[in-house]
C-alpha cells in the first residue's frame, strides 16, 4: 500500500499560469500532459496571475508549492520573453520539480524549498515534435512536466545552470518601532497583503485589541490589530495566514476604501509612540 | 471489481468556497488534501459564492451535493465569523460528510440528504499542526476532509453536537389561485430562481402557451409558460432543471431586463383571474 | 502495463460549456459522471464560451480535443435550443468520442479527427431517470458520455444519423499578394486570432522583420511579422500557436487598441506591393 501512495505521490503535476480559463491554452497543455503521463493528477494552482506580472506569480508558487506532497511536479507559465532568448528551466529543489521560463518565477518557490540543482530544457525529446514560438506552455514546459511526472531524471532535460534569475522579495524594515514595509499583492478579498513577516512584528510587542499608527503617502489612518477579519467596518491589521502581516477591512475591500495597491510603501508604528 | 469502484467512490472530495480562483487560497486547500489523502479525487463545485453570502453557498452546495455518489466527503467555506467562536462541524447525512463552518452554509444540503449526526471538530490530530485565525479552509476543514475521505469515522473528529446553525428556504406561498414567492438567486444566464416549487405550482393548472401576470414592487409584466427558454425576447416563466420555477428571458437576462435580484417578492397568477 | 494505461487513458472526459463556474450546474455535470464512471479523469476545458456563442465553442473545442488522449470522451454544451426539437447526438471520430447537441458545435472538431459515425442520443438507459427540458447537459449529455467512458460502444445510444450540423471556418482568401481574412476570435490576451493559416501565408515569402499592410473598415496600419508576441508596443503578425496567423500588439491588447473584434474583415499584403 505505501508504495502505491508512493507511486501517486509522484504523480501530481499542477499549473500556474495568466492565461485565464476562457481559451484553448490551458486544456491544450492539459491534453498534452494526459497523453504522456495518462496518470498525472493534475491541480490548477491558478490561471489568474495578471497578464505578465511575474511577481505575483512568483509569489502564488512559493505561497503554494510547499504544501503539496514531496514529488509534485509544478509547471508556472507567465512568460512575457517567451520566443525571445529566456531559458526553459528545471529547478530540482529539496522536495518537488518546477518547470517553466527563467525569468524569476520559480525562484521565490525554489529557494523556500532549497534548490539543489537547475537545469537548462534542451532536450527534444520532452518537447513536442513541432515547438512553436510562442507556446512553451504546451510545447516545452507540459511535455516536459510530464515525462518527469512519469519518473525522468530531471538531469535528463539538459545541461546544469548555475546563473538562473533570481527574484526576492525585501522583507519590511523594521527599526525603533518603526516598521517601513510594501504591499507585495492585493488578494480578491481586497486585503493587502505586505513583506512585513509575523515574527518581525511580533517584536513590537502589540496586544490585540491596540491600534497602530499607519502612514502612506496618502495619508494616514489608525488600524487596529485584531486576531481575525472583524469587527466590520474597521481598518485592521491581521496575521495573514501566508505568516505576512496584512492590512484589512473587517468584511470590506481596504484596497477599495483606501485606494492601496502592490507596491505601496507604508509606515506602521504604534499610536503611543507618535503622539 | 466492485470492491474497486467502491473504493474510488469513498475518495471524491468536493469543495465549494467564496475564495476565487486568482489567489493560492484554493490551491493550498488542495495541497493539503492531497498530501494526507493521494487517492483524493478533488472537485470543484464554485469558488465564485458571493463573498461571505452563506445562503446563496447553502443552496449551491444543496443543489449538488445529492447527485455526487454516496460517500463523497463535501467541504464547504464561506465563512464570516472565521477565527470567532463559529464551531467547525462535520454533519453525517445519509449518504455524505459535509465539512465546514457551523453558520448554516451547511444546512439545506444537510436536511435534503437527510441529517444523521452533527459533530463538533475539536480533534488536534485532524487538523493542521499549526493552526491560524483567518483560513480554517486549510487548516481544519481541508485536513479533516482529507481523514475523512481516508477512512477515519466522523465520530473521531469530536463530541456530537445538537444544536447546530439551521438555515432555511421558506417555500412560496400558495393561496386562491395566488403564488407569493421570493427570488432566491439569480444564476450567471441572468434567470430567476424563485422559492415556487414546481409541484406547488402545477396545482394551477396552467398549460404551455399561456401568460400568467407577475407583480413585484417595480411593476407588471406578462409572462409565457414555456417548457424551455424560448421564445427569443419574451419574460417566461419556465420550470427549472433544479425543481423550481423560473423567471427568464428568452436568450436574454431578466435580471437586467427587469432589475430584479435575490430577496425580490414577486406574486404571479393566472392572467384570466386578474382581469 | 501497456493495458493499464489504455484502460486510464480511455476514461478521460473533458467538458466545455457556456455555464460559467459560479452555479452549480458544472458541478452537476461532474456528479452525474462521477456516480456513472467513478474511475472518470475529468479535465475542464472551459466553462467560459460566450453565452450561445456556438462558433467559439466550436472553434475551441477543435483546437484542444486532438491533442487529448485517444479515446477522450468530450462534452460539449452551448446549447440555445435547448428543449426545442435539435438531437443529442454522439459523433464517433478516428481518435474519439463528442457529445453535444447537434447545433454545429461538434462539427469543427469532429471534422478535424475525422468524422466515423453520428448518432442521435434516444436510449432512454444512457439517460438520466428524469430529463430536464431546460439541461440535457446534466440529464443526457454527461450520463451519456459517463456511459461511453465506462465503455458503451456509440452505436448503443441510439440510431445513426448522416445530416448532422455542419460549421466551418471558411479560410482566409489568398490571391495576387493580398489575403483577405476575417477575425475569428480575440483571445484573452487581445490577440485577434484569424482565419489566414499558415501554410498559406507563407507563400507570401515575408520574412521576419518586414512590414505588412493591414486595411480594413476603420483605417490602415502597419504590422510587423514577428516570431513572438514582440517588440512592445508594436502591432505584430504572428504565427500563433494554432496555426493561424494573429495579429497582435507586443505585450498589449490589440482588440483594446484597434477596437478589432470577431468577425472584421481585413486585408493583408505586403508593404512593397502597396506603395
Amino acid at each position: 500500500m505505501n508504495t502505491k501512495v508512493r507511486e501517486i505521490r509522484l504523480r501530481v503535476v499542477t499549473l500556474l499560469t495568466d492565461f485565464g480559463l476562457r481559451d484553448a491554452y490551458v486544456a491544450q497543455m492539459k491534453a498534452v500532459i494526459l497523453s504522456i503521463c495518462p496518470e498525472a493528477q493534475i491541480v490548477d494552482i491558478t490561471h489568474q496571475v495578471e497578464r505578465f506580472n511575474i511577481s505575483m506569480g512568483a509569489l502564488i508558487l512559493a505561497q503554494s508549492a510547499p504544501l503539496f506532497p514531496e514529488g509534485t511536479v509544478h509547471v508556472a507559465v507567465v512568460d512575457p520573453g517567451v520566443g525571445t532568448g529566456r531559458r526553459p528551466i528545471v529547478v530540482a529543489t529539496r522536495r518537488s520539480l518546477l518547470v517553466g521560463p527563467d525569468n524569476g518565477l520559480l525562484a521565490v518557490a525554489a529557494e523556500r524549498e532549497g534548490v539543489e540543482h537547475v537545469y537548462h530544457i534542451t532536450n527534444k525529446r520532452v518537447m513536442r515534435a513541432e515547438v512553436s514560438s510562442t507556446f512553451h506552455g504546451r510545447d516545452v514546459f507540459a511535455p516536459a512536466a510530464a515525462h518527469l511526472a512519469r519518473g525522468l531524471r530531471p538531469e535528463e532535460v539538459g545541461e546544469e545552470v548555475k546563473d538562473y534569475v533570481r527574484l526576492s522579495f525585501e522583507p519590511a524594515h523594521v527599526a525603533g518601532g518603526v516598521a517601513t514595509l510594501r504591499i507585495l499583492y492585493v488578494d480578491s478579498f481586497g486585503n493587502a497583503v505586505t513583506n512585513l513577516g509575523y515574527e518581525a512584528f511580533s517584536s513590537f510587542g502589540v496586544r490585540f485589541g491596540e491600534e497602530l499608527v499607519v502612514d502612506w503617502r496618502r495619508g494616514r489612518v489608525r488600524a487596529l490589530y485584531s486576531p481575525a477579519y472583524f469587527p466590520e467596518g474597521r481598518i485592521l491589521l491581521v496575521r495573514g495566514s501566508q505568516g505576512l502581516m496584512e492590512l484589512s477591512l473587517g468584511r470590506g475591500s481596504l484596497a477599495d476604501r483606501l485606494g492601496a495597491g502592490a507596491g505601496d510603501v507604508l509606515t506602521i508604528r504604534r499610536a503611543e509612540s507618535c503622539r
